[in-house]
């Protein structure tokens, strides 16, 4: 699947050292289960370079340096190779002062964002990175869109494999309430609101009123707010209502945060292992509401999946794989 | 009121000064609406103190400073007086360097989480701070509490008026659910489980059951999770499960976060103004789903309450009015 990527990558223009590292993390996504930010998101990327909305030669350009933060221009380079670039970066500011912040302003897509959670991890520190994107969900008490479906990810370092929660503001994501509605299927809870201002767990309708329901309600629809406001003014970049102005496509020029902390600045692994072991431990030995079930610690079950797919095969849509091989140019 | 709750902390035993702003905070909670941290709060704090949960002769000391951030112990003093001082450092901080972060261990409830994000946003700065507290809420999929239903807050500075996201994980509060279920009302929306693990709005169900519902299901259980993790990590204080074995009641020797950012030192006033403005008018230009309906911001509810109350008295619970007369020894 990466190689296949990759070849599609490079026949869109992009260079080589690039394009392997985005096939790379468009693959992994898929790999763990985050389907609609892997395979699936090549097709839309490459129409992206060909619209001239992603500059598959530019790279982030520091903008301000206050020490502890670091601020960028991505140029509106690959989403992917900025965000981890300021992730690293991140890491490397935590790893002598503690703390790191690094902020993008005019950057694009980041596709999935648990991968810059699991970058960090991965490495041994702690992380907190959110984006804003165009508008897409109502705010609370409204019935037409102005707040972005903003993703918000923090990651724990942990040796038996990382912590980590990567979440939208919308309790369910537009590709879910497709994939639900072509299967013929409710919604496990009510996602949206349908004509006439009622909860609905039918996909179809919420897709035609496109009131998604934000977590929480009015709670998801104000932390919206906010991850845009705090993207804007810690990078200098365009709040959600710009980006709507700005019309390059899903998260064209957003901007986005990478806070990383060294948490063995602060204490020994010894407290890390004993913090992290009596929390998951108080979680799992929960009473389940259904029997038999477990009860999973957040990115525990993006683990299962990548063992799961690992072992028997990423599933792909028969469509979708099409399209990339064609965009690969392996079809003729 | 802020008279006579100054009395009945001088009668517990607290230094005048310290008396004077504890009151004040539990004063302006009261006064924008925020009933259960306010006025309410003052008969269990002041049984903290008798019980010696609460040192009303500490205050924070330094563990360990790595520059942009500041780990203080809180020694169990009172959990509002080391929340302004650590908030106030962060800004501090934040003023030198860009960014502070202020954590502190040992400490005990700070009522009203949103008052630090308005003492940051009123002195200029942007602010996010969290708590972890004792566990109160089950984990998702789970019917016994394991998680804390942690407060979290943000904060940015605004001529009008600060916007101010302050919002704990779950749906509702207990003391909404008393509340509604005193009225012999319904929830708006589901607030929790019922015995056989249905959704109900009905809320003294969910008082017997103690399933209340996390914002938006499995994420706010998650999010639940990461706050408490961060706020052990980032201040070497006790995680949720730690604190259910201290049993030193609500929030004591809990742990908790303070970031603080100078948004001047990478924006101009005139760019702030123009995200800030451009995205107040987005929202509010919103179709609203009920004619007539305003949407507003996140925190303008709690500037409008302000304003009422400050018009028309604070309104108070008879009977928790006559308890803090009684403490004051106001009575006799």
């Amino acid at each position: 699947m990466k190689a296949t990527i990759k070849m599609a990558f490079l026949q869109a223009g992009m260079p080589v050292e690039k394009a392997e590292i985005c096939a790379r993390v468009h693959t992994e996504s898929s790999r763990d289960g985050v389907y609609s930010h892997g395979l699936n998101r090549v097709e839309r990327f490459v129409e992206y370079i060909n619209k001239g909305w992603v500059d598959v030669h530019a790279a982030p350009t520091l903008n301000l340096n206050l020490g502890a933060v670091e601020i960028y221009n991505g140029n509106m380079g690959p989403g992917i190779l900025n965000a981890l670039f300021a992730m690293n970066r991140a890491t490397e500011i935590a790893e002598k002062n503690g703390l790191g912040l690094v902020s993008l302003n005019n950057t694009t897509h980041w596709m999935r964002g648990g991968a810059y959670g699991w970058l960090a991890a991965e490495k041994g520190y702690l992380a907190i990175c959110w984006t804003n994107t165009e508008s897409s969900m109502p705010a609370w008490g409204a019935k037409s869109g102005a707040i972005g479906n903003n993703p918000f990810i923090m990651a724990v370092p942990r040796k038996e494999g990382p912590i980590i929660l990567d979440m939208a503001m919308s309790q369910y994501s537009y590709g879910k309430l497709e994939v639900t509605r072509l299967k013929d299927q409710k919604l496990p809870y009510a996602g949206g609101f349908d004509e006439n201002g009622m909860l609905t767990d039918d996909p179809g309708i919420i897709e035609e009123t496109r009131r998604i329901l934000p977590i929480g309600f009015w709670k998801g629809s104000g932390f919206a707010v906010m991850l845009d406001i705090f993207s804007s003014l810690l990078s200098g970049g365009l709040t959600t209502a710009g980006i709507d102005q700005a019309g390059k496509g899903s998260c064209g020029s957003c901007c986005q945060v990478f806070i990383s902390i060294n948490p063995l600045k602060i204490n020994t692994q010894e407290f890390i292992d004993k913090a992290l072991s009596e929390t998951i431990i108080q979680i799992k030995s929960s009473v389940p509401a259904e029997e038999n079930k477990e009860i999973f610690y957040p990115g525990e079950q993006s683990l299962k999946s990548r063992k799961e797919n690992m072992e028997s095969g990423i599933p792909v849509d028969d469509g979708i794989w099409s399209k990339v091989k064609a965009l690969a140019k392996l079809n003729g």
